[in-house]
């Protein structure tokens, strides 16, 4: 072992050497804003299906057992994950796998010893690679030529998503393309912006969740799995999980819980983000999203404010979401009594309406202010978002693109305090009390969204005092000019 | 199991169908401003003791051991836990519980087999139960029935709490009834502030810590069961607890401890929440408010502003508050030499005197904005605060009530800044220090202390001066038209 | 053991009646700033080559095992997680330790059957020891008697750093000094800057990652040994790592991976803090600053401002720095490819140019309005901070000191959000991207550096507005004076 990794300072070299290369693939951008950026050389890693190219070097054909010759001094690292995983020692496989192997054995109509680099790195079943040529980033579809089922539950997530919205959107096996979209996104700086791409990029990559190259299920079923994604102030899913009952108990008693098992036959006496969010009507799937509303940020604190929907309005009319909650309960029920989950649940819709209020007040004052001409500056007076970002009422008072871009008034606080109250505050309300966090909705939510309402309100006072100062001075000075 | 759990679709009929029906107790609040509220339906299990009443199905009366039949189906994953339980095996105890069991048997003057649904959900030893009408949700005085000695204890906080204050108050035996206290809790939606419930309702429910139904002492005794509560911007005790070397002993050495042993016993190398807190004068028990001195913020920080008092001169005169201190001290000395542990705790008091300085500073500012008339909008200009939330000088310049509620100005951001400074900052500083959380005092919670007192002096920088400007315009006015 | 504890009510006898003592050590300040400051008695503890001396009592000579005898009844925690420690096991070491030991009995020309208090409170081999004047707490030198390569490497740190600045800052083998260093850590309450010292203490104490009185290296290879330390807003390290990917496996998995190899052969499937951080060149050593560049904050967002060279343009131009890169860029090559881990450090260069384009706006609009006179209060008209802070342009327009001190307008909030700029967010997008956690760098700093940026920009619009008003007033009550 020592050996090998003395050879990591050789392979460097051919890394080094290497790196200088841009793949053609990197001159345009894709989507519908493809126009207006180019992609930064990482997006090769973030969304291989659309710009991946292999590197120049090494050149040659390599025959599938050669791999590991060179990348075991090269990558000393992934080739130890990939022995540890189960594409490497099939004859260690569990039961359920065994099963699930004879299955797949069955498609590609041979027998398999190994699942080897070649075999997701170039095509399943090959031989031999040209480097320079072949080398490719595994797709979903890749995997999917052995994983079928868990490739198709994926892919269904397309057919769903928010009510009203294009189809698979919010969902995982969108996800690139919902950054695409996004118009702020194709204006800034892809260096950063990336960082919307390394979770977004679950579209293209099975290894967000079952991370290489030991790929253990066992792992890709603990709620840390879902943590890189799943943090922050837009949407701390992990924290207010960890700190919740259910995620102490698993932080607890997690350990002794047999990970080898599939959920369906797990039963843990906690909940994971697994065990709730894969779950639906009696069975498990990589179809996550057919019992929440996705996105509802955008929706309910953010859409149904302009029209002035409040959220169990929204809700109740919609079959589709009265459907998902009824399939939600079920969920909650396996541990809870129906009384509890269906209240509880309600509670939360209502405690809903509440935040819509304060979002709407907040709204409304920035809206006058934007009539009155008291925002400072005044939209015609500030620089203009880059393209594509097309500033159109109401997204100019507080929209998305101010979470990834300003300049100089554009937006300035008033706005960019709403931006947050909708975006962040009042749907991290209702995601506290989603996952039983009670200081998640309370001290941390509601509190934070109050405090930018607060501040929204003193700035509208400020702003109109300031105005009001100068109207009296121009009035003076013009009263003056024509005395 | 499978078959079990493909009864779940079943049980939800019939918890769909009873889901509609509201028990007549919750017509009405309880507490010193029952009159302003009504209870939501979740709060009969936040405060069952209160507001809880059975579902009106099933009904019929069940044997003792008829229970598990449908919540098996119905609720597969609270049998499971149960099913962990001490409780459903009494016959596989370790030796210091059997000594417990013995006790209990003792007191009851019966042996037992094991502790079933009906134990706790209707009476201890109760053959069955009339669920439609005596289905019960274990109260702490039901646990103790069997538990004798941890309920006293836990009922002995009752008797301590903070000087001065109402007896009891804070402690965790009383702690929904605080709760009830609250002018504001009284006055907004209960949907939101349930929150503040799920973690008061520890007065009702011994299962805040030990959760059901698998009750694990092991789980009790682990930080992670005091989290759900004890986290967030105003109590963040795990957060620093976790960070702090302590926690990171904890957190990687402390799968290897052994947490069977009851906590006389364990003598674990770093200390956990339970260890330092449970802990006074050579015992441990269920009372663990004699040594801190709980609700800090509010007195130190708060009261004490308004009459003047620095820490330092406020704990070295109360001989309370002095013995607590010798208690907390004796805590430290486990691990650390008595000069440190002394020397330390003196530093946190020296601490929080420098802390006292900034708020008090910061409330002069406030106060004088106030009595000029400069505050905007001053308080008589404002929506008032619902009922029963009384504005009362001095809370109405940044009193708690702005936490849960705002409105058009009511608070305004100097105000709103002034309260988290004084019901956040100012008390984390203290908390940092006695969790030796070295960011935990200094970028986190001294910054942004200062943070709000840069605020608020630059708003009333502002608002003077905008004050200013409208009043020699007014007088300008005045003189024109007197002119 | 019981009877052990029971003894402890006795032993803080003793406490409390050495406690009042202070040593003389404590009557001056150290460092370049020493007169300006006195120390408080902890700080015997964050620095005992500075300050440490022994309590006056207990008086007496003690041979080499009695220690023990009293301190086990006094502090049973400590003398407990002695007996854990290899120090008090030394026929019970592993192999590589047994190497480790036979070399340390070479260098010392005898043989050692335990290492005990004595050995490290007194002196390395001392039979008996004067409590009162010769008790010490251990240093770095003293733990390098026996551990000489550890030792030298620590020590190595002080020739690097970070270039063109002082030798040794930053590194760990000069934290303490480079405290001292700091203006206003001299000039404010010791109670409070004690956090300071908590961490930058380790120059003087290797217990702060290989926590006493285990030490153990099973401990210290964990990425929670790092956290007390690298956590909070201005340096997230473990937050940032916990989240990431690299920390999502390691919470996961790392409880199966042996903790009792030494780094060189362990080989984690994953990273940790130590197998990056430690990691130089194909070896592990106790030198940690060879590949980052420390310090970041300062130098990229904030000398640099002033000068105005943006990061990628600094970083190429130092050979120093580029050859850091290349050293970093074999870490993940053990992992990752050459092309991608080139790429990936490139777009963390040229994302920290995106988010230098901001701070420098940022300043030049503070600047301006200092230059105009409209900063409010101008610097002239505000309280000067305590000696020895100096006040100098550019540091009086959001200087490092206004994190630890301010009063009634110095700073000023926009001065305040430039501080958090420049020294948290702007520094955390490059963070977020070292250590790969996606929202790290996005929604985290990204987002907190674009809010400050639009809260500047506000407050400035709200400055020149006022100013604007004033100097017409003023005009106008000239024009009237002079009519």
């Amino acid at each position: 072992m020592k050996g090998v990794w003395s050879f990591v300072g050789l392979a460097i070299l051919c890394g080094v050497f290497c790196s200088g290369i841009e793949a053609q693939k990197l001159d345009k951008g894709v989507g519908p804003y493809g126009e207006f950026w180019k992609p930064i050389p990482t997006q090769r890693y973030w969304a291989p299906n659309y710009f991946y190219s292999p590197p120049e070097e090494p050149k040659g054909v390599y025959q599938a057992d050669e791999c590991t010759l060179c990348h075991k001094a090269l990558n000393p690292g992934l080739v130890k994950a990939w022995e540890e995983s189960s594409h490497a020692n099939l004859d260690k496989l569990l039961d359920y796998q065994k099963e699930k192997l004879a299955e797949i054995e069955k498609n590609l109509g041979r027998k398999l010893t190994k699942v080897g680099c070649i075999d997701c790195h170039g095509k399943v079943g090959a031989e031999k690679l040209d480097h320079e040529k072949e080398l490719a980033m595994p797709s979903p579809a890749l995997c999917g030529e052995c994983h079928k089922q868990e490739y198709q539950e994926f892919e269904s997530e397309k057919q769903y998503g928010i009510p009203d919205w294009k189809p698979g959107r919010e969902s995982h096996a969108k996800a690139y393309d919902a950054n695409l979209d996004v118009d702020v996104w194709a204006a800034v700086d892809k260096n950063i912006v990336q960082g919307c791409d390394m979770c977004h990029s679950i579209q293209h990559k099975c290894d967000s969740c079952h991370t290489r190259h030991a790929f253990k299920a066992s792992e890709s079923r603990r709620p840390e799995a879902c943590q890189t994604c799943h943090n922050g102030p837009d949407h701390p899913d992990i924290e207010f999980y960890r700190d919740s009952k259910h995620g102490s108990i698993y932080l607890i008693d997690g350990k002794n819980w047999d990970w080898n098992k599939p959920l369906k036959d797990a039963k843990y006496i906690s909940p994971t983000c697994q065990s709730c969010h894969m779950y639906y009507k009696g069975q498990y799937s990589h179809n996550m999203v057919r019992k929440a509303i996705m996105g509802e940020g955008d929706v309910l604190f953010y859409d149904n404010v302009f029209k002035g929907i409040k959220p169990t309005d929204y809700l109740k009319n919609s079959k589709e979401l009265m459907s998902r909650r009824e399939a939600w309960i079920e969920v909650c029920v396996q541990c809870h009594s129906p009384r509890f989950s269906r209240d509880y649940l309600d509670s939360m819709d209502k405690a809903s309406d509440s935040v819509f209020q304060y979002v709407s007040d907040a709204y409304a004052t920035i809206k006058s202010l934007y009539e009155e001409g008291i925002l400072s500056p005044m939209p015609e007076n500030r620089p203009k978002a880059p393209a594509p970002v097309a500033e159109k009422y109401p997204d100019l008072l507080g929209g998305f693109y101010g979470e990834f871009w300003a300049k100089n008034g554009n937006q300035s606080r008033i706005e960019k305090d709403f931006l947050y109250m909708w975006e962040n505050d009042a749907f991290l309300v209702r995601k506290g009390l989603a996952h039983m966090n009670p200081n998640g909705f309370t001290y941390i939510s509601w509190s934070n969204l109050l405090k930018k309402y607060v501040d929204i309100q003193s700035e509208a006072n400020a702003l109109r005092r300031l105005a009001a100062l100068e109207k009296k001075k121009l009035r003076a000075r013009t009263k003056t000019k024509n005395r």
